[in-house]
């Protein structure tokens, strides 16, 4: 019998976040990855979304493990909201899985959940499937690309990925293994399509040591503050870097920069010069020139550090004229008013803003995807990762190197591509979705009560509240109107009278047609008091009659 | 005796929008420009703000006149709102008047204003103070700087700006009048900085068409769409004289477009070529290739024609495989995510979409803004038109020419700066403020509404009904809980259970304590109720007791 694959995407493609995809070869099922998302605009209050997992909960039996290609959250965040549920271990390289830790930590989950620590070159046998680990370059520690050995063939993921030949910490990306793999024969890739549509190649990390250096060059005499991702451990080693050579000490300043500096040094990623780091409550001792903060909210988020030292919500740390701030960083896609808004309250201090040429992506341009698939030659092509855009500029680059256009799938969330040798072709669809996240409920906010909320933010509410006599069924006195978020109206304005007397004409009309349904009368309200208001001021708030019975 | 000018902004300093300033010498005022903003994403349900024009109304009788640079919306719109409270002639140039005459027919107050249409070199008498309209280019037809001749000295405000050497229609900027008016010596200058941080020179609009030409040349079997501002006349003239070049048909797309292209026409702004303009109800009459659209919307925006046709919302025009989206526009800050919305629905459905090189920006760049401070040679330079980061870039490259910085002064909205050949300074703060226009009203939603917005939109609202009766003053029954955008809960739900638990508690708590005081029980309901969920659940919806009295 031809052997076959399926790959399933739970989460992830077109939409920023949420990577989940299972790979399932007869009874058996891998999981590559289990990100959360990050809400949209429209999604009121919500924390967080995480993928809907019924199709592997449904599949519980067939599940292997679940195998992880790096520490960013939308890679690893739904891991303490599914792991339960899944019950299988979690692989991952060192860094990756201290990451992990933290997280099951935070949810008091460390003790129910299997933890396997991998190697780059360690073989995972995962039932007939067996998953490989493959060092790769992104902007985190013990990235990971993933080969699963399948009856079927070899299918590789990627991850998210770049290639850097000269990075700062560790190895550069196994380009080798990526090209005996091709040698012996790829039935699928999944690739990385963030920057497929950027010509070029992306930078080394190092590029950005020699940016430093020129900046610290140029500003020797000021206090020098650095804003950056967290878990850019190997940005982090090279600004302390910077800072131990101008002899310069070092404070890291918000909550996951600290966890991150701890976890990293301990782990032996991150090399803390000798006599460079001190603690906040040391600041003083310190002139200006002597010191660089480095810290958290270079995409300009309201909790973070880099914005509590912005509005002086730091005690020890405020900035004075002439300071000078990096962002070492590029805001993403949704985050540009955030940051500006950030660096407006800096230059406002006084600050010296620095928000160009200090930083590199961490994901693959045009001509490293165009190198992989050279090395790879896969037979089939699944672009990963990134906006419906990202992935059809990626389809167009491999098409440009000779794969067939029936051989590329740009697959959407819940499809089934179903592989083999000789054929591919997408089957049935699963059941997937996004969960969110508000508070500590998991799910119990759906798109009802999403589109209260909508209503409720654009124009407020008004409540009508109408007593009714229990036992005669009769209304007791006049109806009260109470509004939020409406207009800003008293009692006696005129627009209230108004309302009022809208809303007894409507009862009084039922009462003598003798109507008694009750949500026939609040329909009844809905409609009269919604429609004065419109016509009145255009506006269209939630109408909400409230009958009582007392 | 000396004299003095004094420089007011209403609005527009360190925010995007809202472009207004007073000018007071003496007994008289003339006010600078009218604009509107746009609500940020915390003005929840906001549709326009407006300035704060008190000052203004406080000091009619000084009121000379409201003189305008040009016709975007951040310059004119909120005009149609203040016009009657100022009570004074609008000046501006013939494009720019038809704008306004736009406006003011919406709002049904074309009869209601005096308007004035002047021509370039035209010097208008304001009691002592003499204005000057002065040729300038800019992503809008008919732009102008304003000088004013006042008795205090020349001030120069250069509104929004570029230098366009080879405009499409039209003059370059007055680059002479600038000069001369220099060699007379300008008290101030106050001058655009929105593009101050950008080095160089902002290309000419005819680059544009350029790029336009290979566009359509690589593209010429298939169906073009561009996608552009209305307002940039030039544009839209370059992209139908490409179309006339190719042998393409043009169909104009969205409201604000045809409005434009008919009142440029008109105008003699616009030559619209011959036998080019189809009415889209004839789309189906012509070949793709022989078809260009014209079409707003190059913002994302929802509702305008780009969405529509990319979400199969036009009747006529839907995307085909192989047509081709031209965004001949960047995002504006704030809309990367909308026009990324817009890129991937295009692309979905097959469209190849170029979004690179068909744009320029219609502001000037450092070199043209040196360029002007050179020739204008204020004594006191004030950065306008730019957040407080694009300010201080201007005031650094003023610097770098020269000026000293005690004269260079980044006002905020209000301040009054009263200028003296002698001497500058800020004296007092004037009244001013952003007024939110919802629906039909202006001012009635304040910060209380929008911060009750606020909460029901991230966690909804809890009510808690109490009725009590009139006479005994006893509560009746038990109370009623509704909730609405909170969580998707059931009347028998164990978590509403549990709150009608604690509120029964702690209305029990008030009686057994024979606390009658309403306010008091409220505010206990508040607090317990609240707390309890937020103890659950990590929420804080808008808990809201309701107590009537039957």
């Amino acid at each position: 019998m031809e052997e076959k694959i399926k790959i399933i995407p739970l989460g992830g493609l077109g939409q920023i976040g949420m990577n989940i995809t299972a790979f399932e070869c007869g009874n058996e099922i891998v999981v590559i990855d289990c990100g959360l998302a990050f809400p949209e605009d429209d999604m009121l209050g919500i924390d967080l979304v995480i993928p809907d997992i019924s199709y592997l909960k449904e599949n519980k039996k067939k599940l292997k493990g679940l195998f992880i290609t790096h520490g960013h959250e939308d890679h690893i965040g739904a891991i303490p909201y599914v792991i339960k549920d899944l019950g299988v271990p979690v692989y991952a390289t060192k860094m990756t899985m201290a990451l992990i830790e933290n997280k099951l930590k935070e949810h008091a989950l460390e003790d129910e959940v299997e933890r396997r620590v991998v190697s780059y070159g360690d073989i995972v046998n995962a039932g007939k499937m067996k998953v490989e680990f493959i060092k790769t370059n992104h902007s985190i520690s013990d990235a990971a690309a993933i080969a699963i050995h399948s009856p079927a063939g070899i299918i590789l993921h990627t991850g998210d990925f770049k290639i850097d030949y000269t990075p700062v910490i560790g190895e550069p990306i196994d380009l080798q293994r990526f090209a005996v793999l091709g040698r012996q024969g790829v039935l699928a890739l999944l690739c990385d399509s963030t920057n497929a549509e950027r010509p070029g190649f992306t930078s080394s990390e190092r590029t950005v040591g020699k940016a430093l250096e020129g900046i610290f060059n140029d500003n020797s005499d000021s206090r020098i503050y650095v804003a950056t991702f967290a878990s850019n451990i190997d940005r982090v080693q090279q600004i302390m870097n910077e800072a131990k050579k101008h002899g310069r000490k070092v404070i890291v300043q918000g909550r996951s920069m600290v966890n991150i500096v701890e976890a990293a040094s301990e782990l032996g990623y991150l090399e803390v010069p000798e006599n460079t780091l001190i603690g906040v409550e040391e600041v003083s001792r310190y002139p200006d020139e002597q010191l660089v903060i480095i810290t958290t909210g270079s995409q300009g988020e309201t909790m973070a550090a880099l914005n509590r030292i912005a509005n002086s919500r730091n005690k020890r740390l405020q900035i004075k004229h002439g300071d000078t701030v990096i962002f070492s960083s590029n805001p993403i896609p949704g985050n540009e008013k955030a940051v500006s808004k950030v660096i407006n309250e800096l230059t406002q201090q006084g600050a010296n803003v620095i928000y160009q040429d200090a930083h590199v992506s961490g994901h693959a341009c045009e001509e490293e995807i165009k190198l992989i698939y050279t090395l790879v030659k896969p037979k089939y092509a699944i672009p990963v990762h990134g906006e419906y855009r990202h992935l059809k500029a990626q389809s167009n680059l491999a098409q440009s190197l000779g794969i067939d256009k029936k051989n590329i799938f740009i697959l959407e969330v819940g499809d089934t591509l179903t592989l083999s040798n000789k054929e591919a072709k997408k089957t049935n669809k699963v059941k997937t979705g996004a969960l969110f996240v508000d508070g500590l409920g998991v799910g119990d906010v759906g798109n009802v009560v999403l589109r209260d909320r909508q209503i409720l933010a654009e124009n407020g509410m008004v409540m009508v509240i109408v007593a009714m006599d229990e036992e005669s069924g009769l209304r007791l006195g006049e109806p009260e109107i109470i509004t939020r978020g409406f207009i800003y109206v008293k009692e006696s304005d005129s627009v209230m009278l108004a309302m009022k007397d809208v809303v007894s004409e409507t009862l009084k009309n039922l009462e003598d047609r003798n109507v008694k349904d009750w949500s026939k009368c609040k329909s009844d309200i809905r409609d009269d008091l919604g429609s004065f208001i419109w016509q009145k001021m255009k506006r269209r708030p939630m109408v909400l009659p409230i009958f009582i019975e007392v």
